[in-house]
């Protein structure tokens, strides 16, 4: 039997699972990332949690095929260098290299997590029957990955690609985390959807969400929306109709420059399950360009939920080399 | 030596072109494409230009590696079929087959026009230094290709990237001529210019464009505006900043998306040279997601002109097929 391990270094925590050759979890193990803290402090910690997974199955770390690490952040594709993590307050860190000092016996790769998440999918999900795959997270904020021929698709330079900042609207400029204005993220994430909903409940129209909806509140929670809209809350129909009409338009410029097999929706607005997918689909199917003649992807929720990220990145090693 | 045939059909011409080993065109044949007219007739007038080129150079139709075909439109990537070219009014068609009967003794291949253009450049023009290379036709409309890991990228599914069809401002909406609206093609071609011209000029504003351009002219030319900014024409100046920030709004979403190692512009808009690339540069630098972290790739003007189009479908048989 083969076993390896994926880490997903979220801004939250550090899950860390081992994985067998059917891409089962079955193992976990997991800790808090308390960021902002030093690079070698996290691999220490990541390291940790490898070790005591290890332990708890009695494997030895060099009866590992690999450890793959997710990462929140743009990898340098020559150096393998975490470039820039945002979440982590990290910049140009050697992040591999620092878990090897604790972990000498094992290769060990390193991906962007939105990647590994798609790659995770595309192997072992809701992909698995495709032959591409393009993934979107819909969360605080949006991350994206697209399998082709079989990898990761990271562009010609290798950085990666970026669902999330992709422009839907220029003219009204909303400004996005990036400090760009117009990106999908501004539009789609669960920080667009407030935006949606504040704008909605502005002119004191009544609505059920009123109540409900704190705009301090970090958690902001999509349920909220999704309620509404079973209900018939005429405010909340109509954010839904503007959200999906949004993430249509990014979905029209994933399909023309990706044109993947399967569009698959994770992160939390993904929750919304029918309720948002059914009026997506009919967005895109209206608004692809050339959809009569080349019909646009199938649109589906993701399957693996925050395992995605684990199970892709523990499978990172299986990428073709070309 | 070896030979082969590039076929660019456009909608005005059907150009060919014999070229050898080192992308050199060395023969021309040129006849009008008159269409609309069926898909048998075209083809046999491409197969007359292709025996009339072999003859005048003393070749046989057994001595060329290949023939490709560049065609302004949709290809199947399983059947190769033309799916859809809106310009030749035509649709599900097999040209292979179609010019494989007056020609049965060369492989023929067949690719999408602007994905030959931008395989051209990069194969022996202003790209051949680069990795990769994504390369957008200003004109009438606007095409595109990206070039990755040495060869055409199609996305997942093979239909072919649509540069051109990207979102840019869904907001303004902007009708495309692909019925949708909001286009790149809607703002950043000819076309595209040409309205930001007429809305500039809209006022009574005074302008040396005024009494130069003709709105009816279907060959609205690009030089009256540049020719205009040269002189300082201030609603020139104006034109030129709005049209650069919508090109620099679609270079955005193809960075993300695609990560080229350069980008290159041609067709009719992108004989301005420098006038455009200055300021489309410092858009770029200015409003691309991490631009701090991951430098934008640079934009230059394609080399070849038409001459891409004919030497990317001659070497259309030396992309890999993995």
């Amino acid at each position: 039997m083969k076993w390896t391990v994926g880490i997903d270094l979220g801004g939250t925590n550090i899950a860390v699972g081992l994985v067998d050759e059917q891409y089962e979890i079955v193992g976990r193990e997991k800790v808090k990332t308390r960021a902002p803290r030093s690079a070698s402090s996290l691999a220490a910690s990541m390291a940790r949690c490898v070790n005591i997974l290890l332990k708890r199955h009695g494997l030895r770390a060099d009866q590992l095929t690999a450890i793959g690490i997710g990462v929140p952040g743009v990898v340098d594709p020559q150096t393998k260098h975490l470039l820039y993590a945002s979440n982590l307050f990290l910049k140009h860190v050697d992040l591999v290299s620092l878990v090897q000092t604790h972990l000498p016996d094992v290769p060990i790769l390193v991906g962007n997590d939105a990647d590994c998440a798609a790659y995770g999918e595309y192997l072992a999900g809701e992909a698995k029957l495709y032959d591409s795959a393009l993934m979107l997270t819909l969360g605080t904020g949006i991350g994206g990955g697209f399998v082709c021929d079989g990898k990761i698709f990271r562009g010609g330079t290798g950085f990666g690609i970026e669902p999330g900042h992709l422009v839907v609207d220029l003219h009204e400029g909303v400004l996005c985390s990036c400090g760009q204005s117009g990106c999908l993220e501004a539009y789609a994430s669960i920080r667009g959807l407030k935006r949606l909903v504040e704008k909605g409940l502005a002119n004191g129209e009544p609505s059920m969400m009123r109540e409900r909806f704190h705009s301090q509140d970090p958690a902001f929670n999509t349920r909220i929306v999704f309620d509404a809209v079973r209900k018939g809350d005429a405010v909340a129909l109509r954010v839904l109709e503007q959200y999906v009409n949004y993430l249509a338009v990014g979905i029209r410029t994933l399909v023309v420059l990706c044109r993947p097999h399967i569009i698959l929706l994770g992160g939390g607005i993904s929750n919304a399950g029918n309720l948002l997918l059914k009026p997506l689909r009919a967005a895109v199917l209206r608004t692809t360009f050339a959809g009569d003649i080349i019909a646009p992807p199938p649109i589906h929720v993701s399957r693996l939920g925050n395992d995605a990220g684990i199970i892709g990145a523990a499978m990172l090693y299986k990428e073709p080399i070309v």
